[in-house]
């Protein structure tokens, strides 16, 4: 039903918080008109997993069926017992959700898939192994075993046949196993968290695997600044409770932060669900401390806000996917800890809406805006289906998720109450509700963040990850609806809409050539046609290297050829990686 | 009188608009304890420039010197006629201000009096002449007259002889004067509005001029993401002027913006006013277009918010002052006007009372708070001095500006009065004024915006850019006081406190290299002591390449070394700057 039938709101209707003497739970809000409307009947939300049908639509909706829907009810259907089905997997791969049952086939290995020749590198001798052993004592891994799990990617569709990770603890470890490996040209594959998207954290061969997973010490944190220094290995939800206690944030959020490491983070310029508020971390980062090729270490580890020092090298390094030098520590600027943060879920009529919302939003909550994301209705089946996580509000063409980080829980409750009322009475949204405790904000934001573990259990998936015009975000979900048609299991679209960014994925049921011929070069055309990018926040890594040329020029990937040459003259960083394959 | 010794405040105290009837000019606000204290006469800035005497108090301190001040009048005392006095001066260099009166001597010449010696480059030849006459018809200068202004820089303290300048409008030009002067080895000084502190935009030898002032128009602007691309040579301030009439900012904002150009701006990473607020530019600067040593165009001129596509190369030439490449264009994401700006200028009776006003500041003003700076008494007393500005509160040893910028009028100054009747009442302020009306606003920023112009007036200043912890911030300039005596004639401390950065200044009568010697290295050793930056926003230029090695490791420094024998093998590219001569 859309809402632009309604006569438009008056001053009369308010938003009116409830501290739950009003039959909801305290910390959500809810719109009625006031003296108008009769309590409203609540349904609590079952805990166990849904009944396989369509979602459910918000109570009000389910009432009044054939009336005109002056005031739909923005009720949060959370239960406290709901924890279970709304929270976190728990396992192995619980922080990001594990993609794959056990029994599920093996991972076909890398290079029986796609067409790579491995490069001229040693292999890994006993006197090497010696030698870790002496440089990292106890820290070398052989064990297949205890290898398998991180030969393979999150995705679960790229292997490599690595026979030794390293586990130092310290730059100066990493800096002797970097000079061994140079000398004896032995690649290394770095690896954090082994939560990315295109295939850069696995080795695609027999590199050496160094995780910096033992490197996860903070090394200071100023409490004025909000400044943090940290090893590279620090896990991301770790370092967001370290400073939360401290009354700051991590000025990056995403969806794998339970396993995610800060220096991965960083190696691949993660974005995530921050980045419209806090920006990039080109600007965040204040420091690296970098291990090169040959062993160097480059320590530009500065707690400065400002240093105009000659060239900034650290940017180098940020997003160059461990392919020029291994970074080591981070030194990062967190904002201070809002006191108030809400989140509005809402459905939207039609992707115009979506827009026309996003423009609005912009102007009426200005600064206390922090998140603007988007996902269709096919992403809240899937997540319905995979995760049984119901949706809190009546079936929409697109959901959008809107977050608001203040100083001051009255103002920004009534910049938001102001918006709110705006885009129901003006038809741009249909449904609705609002979140302020922090477990129901948590799990609003798990409808979103969890899309991806829900498509990996939907099948095979072919997944994109596009810059693209604002405006024209969403049509290449549809034009890929039209030109697949049944070949296609899904095909989905959803992202950060406030930083132009679409995840556009295509799932089937298991891995297709022909579908694959559909999908590719045609995304990327149709991308570089609107002057987008192919890879907005994901990446290079393996996957991707060689369709760098649809958002690049040939001059700049001479440079980054160049640029690799000089830092990297051997080529034993995460070969296989970031740049195209040369002929 | 220090405020600590009155009753902290009450809720009954309130902070109040003034709408115009009330005495005071719409647009500003008092504080006053309402009900109890009888309205306070106003006194009216004076048109002329004040007579030589010390600062004004403010009114109700003066009406109450020997009671304890429990409620001074903020009074604004500015008057519609005083734009004159407190407004910019007129004529070439008015947008900075200019620093030498006519009939100055001549700036000694770079080559003269630094030892510097001249690289092996061509001179330009006739037929040099006519080929750049070919690729910029009408854009060659050589009259020698049209020539001394650029070969001057801002400071008048460094002097080229260069005999050309170019004036191309497009990219493709730069291209084919680069590609000739490569082939040529002719150096090049590529310059925008010559507003540097550190002699970086200026030959020091013969170098051609290369200017971007005709490369001045606005490419393209997105009026939903805000999004501005434009040519290098547009002037900061028009920029401003273009996007506020579409409801955007500029992210960044600085005293020379009257005259800088965007080009300039980003090859020295200019820091700024709104740095606290809208951060590097290596975050807000999204593409660029960079014409390379030998004429290649580097097109990385996206307009995308997120771009993982390979390495971010356009970080490489942010900061490098045109020494990698010359910046031909820019893509900049402009935040969205602000629709309240408030700016509270306050006095603070010491530095740790300066300090402890910042962390409350930033508790209680949040995401609203856009610029934290301060000044010393004699800054204070300079610009009073030099520039007949008088100060809008009662004499004090520090002085604080505030600015807020936010979506909401009524919160933003809820918020505000919060924080200063809190300053207020712990004796973290002694005395304060506020403006909202934009007039006054501009005139609050005059006071410190001119301080570096004030100086320039004062005599011969040693200048200094130094990035802090910012709890010894000051110490540096307490510390320098002492060492020198009455050697200097001031010693002053003043800048983007929010940033931890301090510009610290030294002036006297005349430049003096005993003085010198006492000032150097000692600043920078301190500096270093600190891990501290030696430049934190000025950049290097000519100055300061000598002293890299304070804040930047041998290694670091190689790299740069390396990074610039790969883009300019032949160093042409503003050859004697950015990186430490070679022995």
């Amino acid at each position: 039903m859309r809402r632009r039938d309604v006569a438009p709101p008056t001053r009369a209707r308010r938003l009116w918080a409830c501290g739950g003497s009003c039959g909801l739970e305290p910390g959500t809000w809810s719109w009625a008109r006031s003296q108008r409307l009769p309590a409203l009947p609540l349904r609590a939300l079952s805990t166990g997993p849904p009944p396989e049908e369509e979602p459910e639509v918000s109570v009000l909706a389910a009432m009044l069926p054939r009336r005109p829907l002056a005031w739909p009810a923005w009720l949060f259907r959370g239960a406290p017992g709901a924890a279970g089905s709304w929270g976190r997997p728990v396992g192995p791969l619980a922080s990001r959700g594990c993609c794959s049952a056990p029994g599920n086939p093996e991972v076909p290995l890398t290079r029986e898939r796609y067409p790579v020749r491995r490069l001229p590198f040693s292999t890994v001798s006993k006197q090497d192994l010696a030698a870790f052993e002496r440089i990292v004592p106890g820290g070398v891994v052989t064990d297949p075993e205890a290898l398998q799990a991180p030969n393979v990617d999150w995705l679960r569709t790229l292997r490599g046949c690595s026979k030794v990770l390293l586990r130092p603890r310290t730059s100066e470890e990493v800096s002797h196993i970097l000079r061994h490996c140079h000398e004896r040209n032995l690649a290394v594959n770095p690896q954090g968290g082994n939560t990315g998207m295109v295939g850069g954290s696995v080795p695609v061969f027999d590199e050496i695997i160094l995780s910096t997973a033992r490197m996860n010490r903070v090394l200071s944190f100023h409490s004025v600044s909000g400044i943090l220094v940290c090893q590279a290995g620090c896990i991301l939800e770790e370092l967001s409770r370290y400073v939360e206690e401290r009354d700051f944030i991590m000025p990056l959020d995403l969806g794998a932060k339970g396993s995610c490491h800060i220096g991965g983070n960083v190696a691949t310029n993660a974005g995530g669900l921050r980045f419209l508020r806090y920006g990039s971390l080109h600007g965040t980062v204040l420091g690296l401390e970098v291990v090169l090729a040959d062993g160097t270490v480059l320590d530009c580890l500065t707690s400065l806000r400002k240093d105009n020092t000659g060239y900034d090298l650290k940017q180098l390094f940020i997003g160059s996917e461990g392919t020029l030098g291994i970074i080591t520590a981070v030194s990062i600027l967190c904002p201070p800890k809002p006191r108030a943060v809400n989140v509005a879920f809402l459905g939207c009529p039609g992707f115009a809406e979506v827009l026309q919302t996003f423009s609005t939003c912009k102007g009426m909550l200005g600064e206390i805006l922090s998140a603007f994301e988007f996902m269709d209705a096919v992403c809240m089946q899937l997540v319905r289906r995979h995760l049984h996580l119901a949706s809190p509000v009546q079936e929409s063409p697109f959901y959008v998720l809107i977050e608001t980080s203040g100083s001051n829980a009255g103002h920004d409750a009534e910049k938001l109450g102001r918006f709110l009322e705006h885009a129901l009475g003006s038809g741009l949204v249909i449904d609705g509700t609002m979140a302020t405790d922090q477990r129901k904000v948590k799990m609003l934001w798990a409808l979103r963040e969890r899309i991806t573990e829900a498509l990996s259990r939907d099948g095979y998936v072919y997944k994109y990850d596009l810059s693209l015009p604002v405006e024209r975000l969403y049509d290449i979900v549809t034009d890929l609806r039209a030109r697949l048609g049944p070949h296609a299991k899904h095909v989905v679209g959803y992202g950060h809409l406030g930083d132009g960014n679409l995840h556009l994925n295509v799932t089937a049921e298991a891995f297709s050539p022909s579908l694959l011929g559909a999908l590719e070069p045609h995304v990327y055309e149709w991308t570089a046609g609107q002057q987008g990018s192919v890879s907005a926040e994901h990446g290079v890594g393996f996957r991707k290297r060689n369709v760098l040329g649809y958002s690049k020029p040939p001059e700049a990937l001479q440079l980054m050829q160049q640029l690799k040459a000089l830092l990297d003259p051997k080529g034993i960083l995460n070969p296989y990686k970031t740049l195209p394959s040369q002929a």
